[in-house]
């Protein structure tokens, strides 16, 4: 590079520079005014999310930069990064807001993790919020007697015991669950309990802080009409509820938790038996199974318990994991016979059953990638 | 809401919108700037990808916002995302630049999908580039006869019959593949032809239009050096290139690749044989659960013979595959058994066999996790 190219180049890097510094600056602007916004609608007791709000206004910046030449795409996921920081920073303003709601609520397990989530939420909210743990049952039967809510959230294996010891609960307060399976705690609670009754769902770890566009599947038990206010509040916080049938919601895990988490498990401990070394492995991966490899990795840095807790409890668990094994034989006889139409027939009937919904996770995915790469140093 | 309320409001609201058309101005601006550097780079032969300049400028950015109050992972991720568009703008622009290689480029299967995306980086970088298909053998000797690189990249089961025609090239040219497995393509090049040998394994799909930060595994077969101007050039698209032995290539991937997708389509006959309403699932799916789904989703929106084709020609498949199945049932027997202590430390063996990367996977999917989230409407 001759000096001339060497000043350009400079010239043109420092005006990227300038342009960075200008970025930062906005970006604390903006975050200045959504922090402004989001102390107007706690105030108001406004719901934290606004899809449409949302939807329009990156609609409109999308607008923005075709006229621009700007990839839409680009504003579009910018946007929605800076709206991520938001909600999280409107969350933790909410703490500040003195809101006091005149409800008790009682967190069975408040300690725990997902428990202390809650609890959170709820004094953020500016609801009475008192915490019992298993062995307290002496200290909070005054707690008990004036609650608003008493909600269970302790380890499946204790579920039970813990339901049982509930009864005589106020007639109007509402008992409630967080476990992951849903028919057996419902049908113990409205056993112990005469007043309103619901099994929640909450479709996501402890780690997250706020419950903005968070998934909460609802089983209704009794007097919990769509428009209760627990559901309210829920809402109100950002999640997404939906209501499902406890039977359907128990038949659905066994899929969606049971034979995923079984089969990870059983890839994670098959690959330690077979004991490659695990940077080789990363070294020839693609960032795709980089990818798959960190989802079959993070479940081994969590808690054991939890994971064997969700297996072991599932009624349908054992004929669930017969049929998969059963499914992964067919697949290997067709590899013993070099059928090499069979596999690509069998393949081609699971095309089909995902219909339409393979290219947008194809889509989907890859939106993902795009940006797991970003991060890669 | 008052009318006061709602005209604060408003005004804070308008700010955010001024903010945001800032916004795409400065992205606009950035991405000017960056086309610049891009135009720069390319007269001078300079690699399109400078790892130290991101890590300086991210660096100094992420210092700036924490002086500003802005949390530096949010300037981090703006700054990668806009970034990568920089890198897609860039090697776009590189296709007008008027640099003339004195090399002859012949790509056996140019008109497949990862064969095209190779004549085009070629010819965007000045090399005289060729396509041959099966079949135009004729038509073809003399480019071969001409050639400083033939690039073989065909499908798998055809690689060894197109790599037997290939006899009578330069003693100067260089012979290289694109297969999926090494050991016996480079054997059979090894033999057919006398000069210089590699077998190259790119560890990324067709779908992607510029090589920067991509990983490629490459086996040397003989006289090729890792300053070889063949992977110069690699590096210079911005790729990873990684030498490995051709043996322990293969051996890993029966697990990158024959394992994880045999495993992924078994999981995808198995949600097709139990048939569950897919939208029902996903209702109820958390977050990490519907990136798994999507995961099996999209393999079945791909072309089933190149899956097919990679688990029917790994030569460990089938003794891998029985493995794997051998240890599902290892862990069913525990869960037959009631046997959760065998199960969580069976569980506690894998999490110990994946070392301190088990939580560096569950960080970085969770950072994963969070970018999705943003896009979930």
């Amino acid at each position: 590079m001759n000096s001339e190219q060497q000043a350009k180049f400079n010239e043109v890097r420092d005006g990227i520079d300038e342009v960075d510094r200008e970025l930062v600056e906005l970006i604390a602007r903006r975050l200045d005014l959504t922090g402004e916004v989001g102390k107007l609608k706690a105030g108001l007791q406004l719901p934290l999310y606004d899809p449409q709000r949302e939807t329009e206004l990156i609609n409109d910046k999308r607008q923005l930069a075709e006229k621009r030449g700007v990839s839409p795409e680009l504003i579009e996921d910018l946007l929605r990064r800076v709206m991520r920081e938001s909600y999280i920073n409107q969350s933790k303003s909410r703490a500040k807001v003195e809101t006091v709601i005149d409800k008790n609520i009682v967190v069975v397990g408040g300690r725990g993790k997902l428990g202390s989530l809650f609890v959170k939420l709820f004094k953020e909210s500016g609801y009475n919020v008192s915490v019992l743990e298993t062995g307290e049952w002496d200290d909070g039967q005054k707690s008990l007697q004036e609650a608003s809510l008493v909600l269970v959230s302790v380890p499946i294996k204790v579920t039970d015991e813990v339901i049982k010891q509930l009864s005589g609960l106020p007639d109007d307060c509402v008992l409630a669950d967080l476990t992951s399976i849903k028919l057996r705690p419902l049908k113990l609670m409205l056993e112990v309990h005469k007043g309103p009754v619901i099994g929640l769902h909450p479709m996501f770890g402890p780690g997250i802080n706020h419950l903005a566009k968070q998934n909460i599947v609802a089983c209704s038990g009794r007097r919990i009409e769509s428009d209760h206010w627990l559901l309210e509040q829920l809402r109100l916080w950002g999640a997404n509820v939906t209501m499902i049938d406890a039977k359907q919601h128990d038949e659905l895990m066994g899929i969606v938790q049971v034979l995923r988490h079984f089969s990870t498990i059983a890839y994670g401990y098959h690959l330690k038996a077979e004991d490659p070394e695990l940077q080789s492995v990363l070294s020839v991966s693609s960032p795709i199974y980089r990818l798959e490899l960190a989802m079959v990795g993070r479940l081994f840095a969590q808690d054991s318990g939890l994971y064997s807790d969700i297996i072991f409890s599932n009624p349908d668990n054992i004929p669930m994991i017969k049929r998969f094994i059963q499914r992964l034989n067919e697949l290997l006889v067709m590899l013993e016979n070099k059928d090499i139409d069979g596999f690509k027939a069998a393949f081609a009937e699971v095309t089909s059953w995902f219909g339409s919904s393979a290219d947008l996770f194809l889509q989907e995915s890859n939106r993902m990638l795009s940006r797991a790469q970003e991060s890669s140093r």
